[in-house]
């Protein structure tokens, strides 16, 4: 058994997936799990699936700092002051939250409103190991990205590069796990089936990350919809480019390597990736308006969480990025 | 009772939503409904949910041609023989199939291959009655525009018409029916559950449409993605302005007196408009881009084909737009 | 204009199905729309597909009693005061809850806890049209039947009258919509998405209303499941009959001339009947086991409970009993 | 690396989900895939998921018969010449065909239509592990049980066992993928989508099956239902007890040592065993009728028909029972 790893707030979907492929990790060894409201119950009791026999425990900054690492998955701004606890108490931290993930306190402030911990922004790696995976090797705090960042990046990132990107359109469509487990009208079953909705128009706060990590101050029009599936997630990005050129090679180079991103002909469906750490994407050129279009794919509690996550941690402890995927 | 009107392929989606409303409408006649596959089988054993108790027909272009009116419900390039045939003996007729709304002969062709009734073109009358309403009223061949294009151009005429249309992406989704009642490995359940496909991408053949009705050399990019629904479909568009310019004055103008566009402020669902002849739009401006933003929601079988069809009908034959509706 | 009714409870799933028909009947006139939480909401800013224009409005016991009829879509045991005070104003009621259903105060005590109004129950008609036409007719206060009963005694009824009832088992499979409109963890879509749960095993309330109106001390054992449907019911009943007998005639003899039962061949699926006031049922013998299977399908918010409703309210008013259905 | 298996007709769902299990396994190694519409594509460009990189062949019996242990996934009666051919070779097969699961080849013929290879019949093994364990692990034919039998054996064999089991109704409900991957009009999206459907009414092929494992003369009626969910089983089971008796601790003792058997409280849901090995068991009594309800649910891809062919693979070459599952 190697490293012991504690899950906060493991009553959450991303939080039981996180449980689940820590519990049968063949290195890690999941120590603990915490939550609030369902505090005392067997997490397989919550959460069926996921197989994981541990009580949930309610969070207690000592008893569950005696841990190697943790994977927080609370809510953002709940967040940042547990990281704080567990980084002084030495823990290594995987951050499922947005606390950390922006660089610049002013976005952060602008988006979320005052952080509880800004001494700490400083130390975060941004966690997507396709970009920045000898950071994350030596990192004390990961802050995971969110879930539309992991594919809309993804999708981009070679032709940010490239120098391409000139006007971007990011229409995203995501499972309802995305929103959270937490009952409301706009999750119950007869307000999602049959329907897709758009909403947060122009101002959902995955928008800054993604221009953060494209770099250059690109400005993406970035749309999410909610569609009736329970996870799953599809940017469709419209590019404008630059230049003319033929853009497939730039992606068949930077993720020719790469174990988790499949760079596939024709659009990928959600399916193909689910329950999976793979994000498939695929780029076509719309010749009678010389616009590219990528689309990128990938299982929002997944790549888009929660083995991101233990991807992450695979790399902060010099294991092999796919152990337990 | 008024006119008498034959449905021609009322075993599809489609035809079957013609022959429903049509049955039940308080002054057209539901004279024929005719079938190949099906055809000996009562159309309400087929689609219970008609209620039609009409036995579906082998078409006969004589005995179906005894009626005041047809809707032809035939894929593209079936169409265009059996409208000629209906138009010679005199049958007005509304056409749901693509091979009568494009104006220009050589882009029809480009798209669809050869036209079988070009001598007709130039007598149709494009079927969307917020833009046609006067020439459709005395029109002896009605083509009912495609879903998508109902869609898109309801979205956008108002701000073609103010030369405000830029740059434009259309990121559209739609229901299963759409795909139309023929099995097929992209149809079946398990193709389709849980999951979002972009199909056709830069090829789909309701571009060309769309660029019409929106004029004056307008290029867009659109494209389609498959959501596990039934019916309904939403165009998302993605609008560079020409100039700023708040925009929903516009929309309250254009729609203002509409009897069937219903102007938000939030973006709508599909369901809102499920089973309806409804087409609902929101618009929105995007401050960080300037780019603006229109959603419009529609059933892609009810107001997308075939209660846009009984509109068409009502005005065709001098009743009031929405009877039957 | 005819009789003046008003919806109590109008942004409930079921008082949202009876305001829109409600208020598209070409006899009744659609005076009030009530709702606690959504109060001051149009109800087609809640609901957008009823189309109602109406303001919700805060129930007021003399206010709204300015009315003819009311039909009253409030929980069990909420029902019966304010059923009591409009009846108290002359008011003639449609009740979809409970209270009024069971003739017996101790058995209804017995599942639902103490009765609020119990001299009322006496003057109580049980609301299913096909075998209590005439009684609704006259009646002052009609108890509306609960979704299942209402398909599962359509579905036993020529059974039983022939005195065919042995031993009966009732699985049942019901929408969402069935369990109402507050959020609640068993109702987030992916609680409810790509699954089918049992529910209330042996203790669904439904189960006295079913054996009351079948008579002649039946027991039923009635187990009903959740199923990833918006709105839909089916009862598979297993009946060991008490003699041989080919069961079909006696459908059709019930049935034959009711406007709202449909005795099919084929199993009927939910979809047949989905937004309809219809009930469809089959009936077939297993041969190895003489056992009598019957199926019977019907849409809960609307055969179910709401346009099932509004053919109690043209009875009562000596319409046709499909006016506006 | 252990022994080599091949898996025959791996285009199908079954055959894709036995070839992902094997191609991870740790210990077989998945040598060949074969199938016949799809030959010369590679499995995981027909289904995505299951990343498994071989080229689809054309079934050769010599060729394919150069492996210690063949799946085959072939429908009924297509199955047994080519099990024939298999097993005279020394290839160790796992059938998920019918072919081999009737001790009665009567019985078989009666449901099945001519027998292809009945010298065969009396070497076949039933695959249930959980009733068979001993003899599959010496078998060099194992009939893998159907998936509705799988569900209901599990549930009633207790029962059975214990002399309890007087009359027998089982209502199952099994997502789509159960009816296969060939394209049909019952399996369109939208002919199942938002419906419950009964279908084979007293006549599936699955209940000799059942009966001949739950033995002593046992007659069950047996009643499938389609319903919107892409994979998993549902079996709701009533039995009148022949005595009085707690019927809960004979499932705790029968199922207390087993792997893959769940003995649970509440009623399950599909979703909990959705992509497991597991079989859900809840046991009730219903007070009011004196009956026994008995559900069961198990993926009907995995323990109802591939991950079980797994489990009965490791049993045969004395590997752990779980191993790769």
């Amino acid at each position: 058994m190697g490293e012991s790893v504690a899950v906060l707030g493991a009553a959450g979907y991303a939080g039981a997936v996180a449980s689940t492929l820590l519990h049968r990790h063949p290195y890690f060894e999941l120590a603990f799990v915490t939550a609030r409201a369902d505090a005392g119950e067997r997490l397989d009791a919550v959460h069926p699936r996921t197989r994981v026999p541990l009580v949930l425990e309610e969070y207690d900054p000592d008893r569950h700092a005696e841990v190697d690492a943790a994977v927080v998955a609370y809510p953002h701004g709940a967040a940042a002051p547990v990281v704080e606890q567990l980084r002084e108490r030495g823990v290594r931290v995987v951050d499922l939250s947005a606390d950390f993930r922006l660089h610049d306190r002013a976005v952060y402030e602008d988006w979320y409103g005052e952080h509880a911990a800004p001494a700490l922004i400083g130390d975060a790696v941004y966690g997507l190991p396709e970009l920045h995976r000898s950071e994350i090797a030596g990192a004390g705090l990961v802050a995971n990205p969110g879930c539309y960042p992991t594919a809309a990046i993804l999708a981009l990132a070679p032709l940010a590069r490239a120098g391409l990107l000139g006007d971007v359109v990011i229409d995203a469509k995501s499972g309802v796990s995305g929103a959270g487990r937490e009952p409301s009208a706009g999750k119950h079953f007869v307000a999602v089936d049959e329907t897709v909705t758009p909403y947060k128009v122009g101002r959902h706060r995955h928008t800054p990350e993604i221009e953060q990590e494209l770099g250059d101050g690109v400005r993406v029009t970035f749309t999410p919809h909610l569609v009736p599936v329970a996870h799953g997630e599809l940017v469709s990005c419209y590019v404008t480019p630059t230049r003319t050129e033929d853009a497939r090679p730039l992606y068949d180079e930077a993720y020719g390597d790469e174990p988790w991103v499949e760079v596939v002909d024709d659009p990928p469906g959600m399916q193909e990736v689910r329950e999976t750490n793979f994000c498939r994407i695929s780029v076509h050129g719309d010749e009678r308006t010389g616009r590219l279009i990528v689309f990128a794919t990938i299982d929002n509690l997944w790549k888009g969480t929660s083995s991101q996550a233990v991807q992450n941690l695979n790399l902060m402890f010099g294991r092999d990025e796919g152990e337990g995927l």
